[in-house]
């Protein structure tokens, strides 16, 4: 979105605020209703829980549904609860079956039920359907609403049945083939269809089919299609029997949704779910206490290691002064290391079982990181201080950098091997580990050195 | 892909290497090209740059292209380089145009401009239009084949005019509506066209057009295209006219590559575009080094901070055990903010003017934060240290969480405001402003209740 129509919705939702608080609901209304349903679901992510539901019933009808469909599933489970019975039936009636789970996983389980019993049956049987497969799974994401063709289909009967169905379906470009058992034998897309002669039989125009299996974890069945932009996929289930399609826009409301989460996660905050400006503080400590409490019981760690060479750092205090520098560049190659394996993980450049070879390449690489800082670290801390204590910070960064990115690199393996997140799960540990390790690793060297 | 799929590759990579170290191209050139296009392209992404222009080399000439498509740019321009004029001119003419800017941003200039010479006349000035747009512009990923229909067209026309170019376009299920002066006016789908009665005129059919400005920042606007699930959005210049259209699938595309680089650079490496395992070491230490030396550099200040101090340090060393924990706690709160407030950025839940809404939210939370954290630190450090110490870790925990906090999500933006990436800016900022800061206060509070 430019610019300036930000700041024209800015000050569009100031004015709405103020009608809001004078109970001038006319003009609220009037001003809505020219807009288009994308600047409307912007502005009403914008507002307070209770302004957004008063809003919302200012909307004209048509306008309401499409607004509706634009929100995401946390604000609309919110709007649903504000507004109680009042309108929801018809506005869950208005979802495609696969908007409908979307929401209701947000939504309360009694509110839920009551939404579904007010479907029609066929309704109903779509969005029970495909609430019956696994949390996460792609079973609850796919649309249960396609075309499907036969082999023996001619390209005009084809055709003839794609138009018959146009309102219907998720997509009409992407058109699966069947047999009798409702097995996938491939796929037609409607330009294929349209290129082809009249009498052309679908067998022949009909290309490999990219499939995903039912159960199968949504995230990696969506990445797996934006990977390869391919427009949609058929969803089987363990009889190779079709059940629902899977579309590239789908593919991407998962991953941003996932990616939000991943980013919050790997900065150590859950996610907020609802606009920063309309989440309250407690919700933002909760978001982040639980995460800074465990990051702070791992530090303790280096507590005690450092109190364990207390009389050391008495007699030379001086020390002291580098424990920040050091513990901060290990840390830092250990993160670097983490954060290229990880990626590398996430693209399948690497697999659990590289393990020895990303650790000799990892400590390579650290070693020769080390060497470069260390030689530096040396030669300042030698002319500033004393050729000893140069000595001692030089060689603790070398040894520093090489464990911290043999660490950092072998981590996110040992977390996909026992199936945690890697970029969740390597962080905590890496800096306990490497802020602890370190800290031995200079004391020991500082007392080598000198004589202590 | 399943895990037992890339199992096999994995095997089947091994064997292919066997097979080409003892030269058996034939053996090689049988396994491969039973293959599926998708399972060779996996194949070479994971052989050193030598075997990969050989293995390419045995592919039949249609595997070949096809091959050659799925490709990233930077693999596509590595092989370009290594097969020297060698075929290469063939597939370069076999890609779609902005498929070429995308390799020819990777080659060197007199690659770029050999191959460029080597299309017709036609094909060479729809790749250059393209190379005229700004670097990062939507215009260089925009596609410039795309069918369009005047208002006056009746749906049978257009029906008509789709069917003569199905060949030609990038798609034919997005068709924008243009008036004599290559003007946007709406844009209607194939969808549309077929549920419409035969006579049916194009402007009752087209609804309203999404349009981005060809100048316009590729990553913007494929976020938006993303965002919205939007299939396909048309490009205009500055007179609104016509120039492209740009499809999903080629926002996911740019998505990916963006996001790849964010991660990698939020960890503080440069993306290392090849695959982990063929990225020589020296280029590991390369992407890593600088960021690690500016750290490094910044860290400095917490060695003169403390040199600052050394003599209450001398006096009282068990302050010194405290350092890390305290800097690391200030970090990790900084960070968390920092992450927050980023993600809130690329969201457009905030912009640069809520900057005191944002220091103000971010000083509570980090008040309460540092308020849990520091009880608990005060407890524990009283009943193990004593009293006076329990307090200054206590409150010093406190300051800092407030003070990270406010620094971490005023940062990102101040990135912005200054335009530039909040996720990288950030980090360095906030470790190197946090670790001095939270020093400085430490010792303050030390001095102050130790009396020292």
């Amino acid at each position: 979105m430019a610019n300036d129509q930000l700041e024209n919705l800015k000050d569009l939702i100031d004015e709405i605020e103020e009608y809001l608080e004078d109970d001038n609901f006319a003009d609220v209304s009037q001003q809505l209703n020219v807009l288009k349903p994308a600047q409307i679901t912007r502005i009403l992510e914008r507002l307070s829980d209770r302004h957004r539901a008063f809003v919302y019933l200012l909307l004209d009808k048509d306008l309401a549904l499409r607004v509706f469909e634009g929100l995401s599933p946390v604000l609309q489970s919110d709007l649903v609860n504000a507004l109680q019975d009042h309108d929801t039936a018809e506005l869950f009636l208005g979802l495609a079956p696969d908007d409908r789970v979307w929401l209701l996983d947000e939504l309360p389980a009694t509110v839920a039920s009551k939404l579904l019993q007010g479907l029609d049956v066929d309704e109903r049987a779509q969005t029970s359907a495909l609430l019956g497969y696994p949390e996460e799974s792609i079973g609850r994401r796919m649309s249960p609403q396609f075309i499907t063709l036969r082999e023996d289909n001619t390209a005009a009967d084809a055709l003839a049945r794609v138009q018959s169905r146009l309102r219907s379906a998720e997509t009409v470009y992407y058109l699966p083939v069947i047999d009798s058992g409702r097995r996938v034998l491939g796929a037609v897309t409607l330009r294929e269809l349209m290129g082809a002669d009249k009498t052309q039989r679908v067998e022949d125009l009909m290309g490999p089919v990219r499939t995903a299996e039912v159960t199968e974890d949504a995230e990696a069945v969506a990445r797996r299609t934006a990977r390869r932009g391919t427009f949609a996929l058929s969803v089987v289930d363990h009889e190779e029997r079709l059940v629902g399609i899977f579309t590239l826009d789908d593919a991407v409301r998962i991953l941003e949704h996932e990616d939000s989460e991943d980013v919050s996660r790997q900065g150590g905050v859950e996610p907020l779910r609802r606009p920063y400006l309309s989440t309250p503080v407690s919700r933002l400590v909760r978001s982040r206490i639980t995460w800074l409490l465990v990051l702070a019981v791992g530090a303790t760690l280096t507590v005690q290691v450092l109190s364990v060479f207390e009389a050391t750092l008495e007699q030379v205090t001086v020390l002291a002064l580098f424990v920040p520098l050091l513990i901060g560049t290990g840390g830092n190659t250990g993160n670097q290391a983490a954060t290229t394996v990880t990626r590398a993980l996430a693209l399948h450049d690497i697999e659990p079982r590289d393990i020895v070879r990303v650790l000799t390449r990892e400590l390579r690489t650290g070693f020769m990181l080390g060497l470069l800082l260390g030689s530096l670290g040396f030669v300042i801390t030698a002319l500033i201080y004393e050729f000893e204590v140069g000595l001692v910070i030089g060689l603790t960064l070398l040894a520093v950098c090489a464990v911290a990115a043999a660490v950092g690199g072998v981590m996110p393996l040992l977390a996909r091997a026992i199936k945690v997140d890697p970029a969740v799960f390597s962080n905590p540990f890496i800096s306990t580990f490497v802020d602890a390790t370190g800290l031995i690793i200079y004391f020991m060297i500082a007392k080598a050195i000198l004589q202590i």
